[in-house]
């Protein structure tokens, strides 16, 4: 500070009264700015809206009593439906059965064992068919083996290439606008936004900087154990290992929650019933609480799905009847995808 | 959590006034303060000293070829040892003797059970000689059982009540001065500090941001895995297992800052094996790195032990030879506290 100063030559007489001014040049525009400005144009104007702007109002308005400090702001986030598009299959899955054929390479007796064999078959039918143990499989052999780093750099390359088949275009543009609305309104105002996805932790890290502002040590999600050793260069490296770490979903949710923030979220968005404790121990642990639900209802600008609305089920994040009576009953609100958002894209057009 | 905040009831409308007028002051003082201070007035001149202000130096100058962007200056410190006293015991192992007699209140049949027995018998001579499987038991035993909200209680009010029997203070006032001083001008300078500790995470947690001024999530401990479950009022809780989940020492600790943090620390702080793995994972990172170990060679003010000084090896932190021939070839600094450290306590007269 005293460098600055010093170091522009200016009679620091007068760079205070220049500090000064611009300090309230920049409140002035702010408060203007917060009248006019809407920090959630995506949304309907409803009942959800208004949940969120009288929501973050009393948490940080001081005085209020529902006053939150800043560092208790915790908000918490699923990914899978919540943040981005799941459907038809979450994208992970993909991103490991694009890996199939490199571990193959390196390791040529699997390749006529299952499931490697059956997704070398490039037969989509049989590889829809696949059980979840299959699949448990095949993220075991695909998910490691690798440094951390290295892993890290392979997903973004698989993104940076791959598309959606449905909109042709990569999947980190897939996330809804209104959420990443919601992120930024709930940063602005002294919020820590954070991912609790039951996809894997590294994976999600590897963009969650990039997509949705969130930094590494805020997302959580499943993980697998990593093996500490020095490299053939005296580096020392985490080798991911094909053993499941933390399972991040249902209970494991807040139970990993605990483990790495040591708070409890006042705040908590999901789409599914493997949200559903997220979504109760954040709702049971005091006043100035809110919790949500995406339902996806809106099979033209999206897809529908979810017995909640007597939409089918899918191998995706399920939304039963029992969730839904759930959030009646808690107060928990139901975002309708088809009515509560404007704009659902960042590459649609703005409302 | 938020019971606590809304349970309060201080005038938030008396604090805002009390904030702006306290950033005041603290700007004013910053600004005559920058260019005379010492930030670390409890470190002797020369060469540790001279390292950690070049390294900051280095890594936040733009410019610099050190330079290293804020959301990587990563720090990360042992606890036990290295930021308080972990002589003759660690305190976290008295804090699950003290417990033992109300989990045998509670569970009558291990009344009569070892090493339980030993511990009710007060004999101090046989307490000592428990293994670390004994140990473990107790662990296990006293550190589980309760919601995580109770056990945080439980250990703020038991650090309330005890005292080292030496200095006859309680533990949180035996931290090392110059150590508060470092987090606090890393922290100036745009560095997460982060306690990396084989001591339980939830323990550390309970006093590390009254005490050290850090918050919960940049806590790293030993963890045990918890419970979810839906309590008799209603209300989610997490219920503490005797299940090992993180063991949180030697290769347990690079591996668990890459699951809580995501990224590699460039500045690590440690004082016996248990913190090798985590120095040469800071250290062969890249450029600008800082690596430090504690040598506690200092009878009369504190405790000399380790045989690497052809000090006595003890049940605490140990220093090897192998660990001080290691530091020598890889640039590791040794902090002497006997030479490099001026004031040990915040207790004692400043320098």
């Amino acid at each position: 500070m005293a460098d600055q100063f010093d170091g522009h030559g200016r009679t620091p007489l007068g760079a205070v009264p220049f500090i000064a001014c611009m300090a309230i040049v920049a409140l002035a525009a702010a408060m203007s700015a917060a009248k006019d400005e809407d920090p959630l144009p995506s949304w309907s104007d409803g009942a959800r809206k208004d949940a969120i702007v009288a929501f973050v109002r009393d948490t940080t308005t001081a005085g209020s009593a529902m006053f939150v400090p800043p560092e208790q702001r915790i908000a918490t986030f699923d990914q899978d439906g919540t943040l981005w598009v799941e459907h038809p299959i979450y994208t992970q899955i993909l991103f490991c059965l694009d890996r199939v054929p490199a571990v193959v390479e390196a390791r040529p007796e699997l390749r006529m064992q299952e499931p490697f064999k059956t997704v070398l078959s490039g037969d989509h039918a049989a590889i829809a068919r696949l059980g979840l143990e299959d699949l448990e499989t095949i993220a075991g052999a695909t998910l490691s083996g690798m440094t951390v780093e290295q892993f890290s750099v392979e997903v973004r390359q698989w993104l940076a290439r791959s598309r959606h088949p449905r909109w042709d275009r990569p999947y980190t543009e897939l996330v809804y606008q209104p959420m990443l609305e919601l992120l930024q309104y709930l940063r602005a105002n002294g919020f820590r936004t954070c991912i609790v996805t039951g996809g894997g932790q590294d994976f999600v890290r590897a963009y969650a900087h990039e997509v949705y502002g969130i930094p590494p040590e805020q997302v959580i999600g499943s993980a697998g154990a990593t093996r500490f050793e020095i490299d053939a260069d005296g580096r020392a490296v985490l080798v991911k290992e094909p053993k499941i770490l933390l399972l991040n979903d249902g209970a494991g949710k807040p139970e990993d929650i605990h483990l790495m923030l040591g708070g409890r979220p006042i705040a908590a968005f999901g789409n599914s019933t493997g949200d559903q404790q997220m979504l109760q121990y954040a709702g049971t642990g005091g006043r100035s609480r809110l919790m949500m639900l995406v339902l996806h209802d809106d099979a033209t600008r999206e897809y529908a799905y979810g017995p909640a609305n007597g939409l089918p089920d899918t191998r995706v994040g399920t939304f039963t009847q029992a969730l839904a009576d759930e959030a009646r009953t808690r107060d928990w609100h139901v975002i309708s995808m088809k009515n509560d958002w404007l704009q659902l894209f960042p590459f649609d057009a703005a409302p």
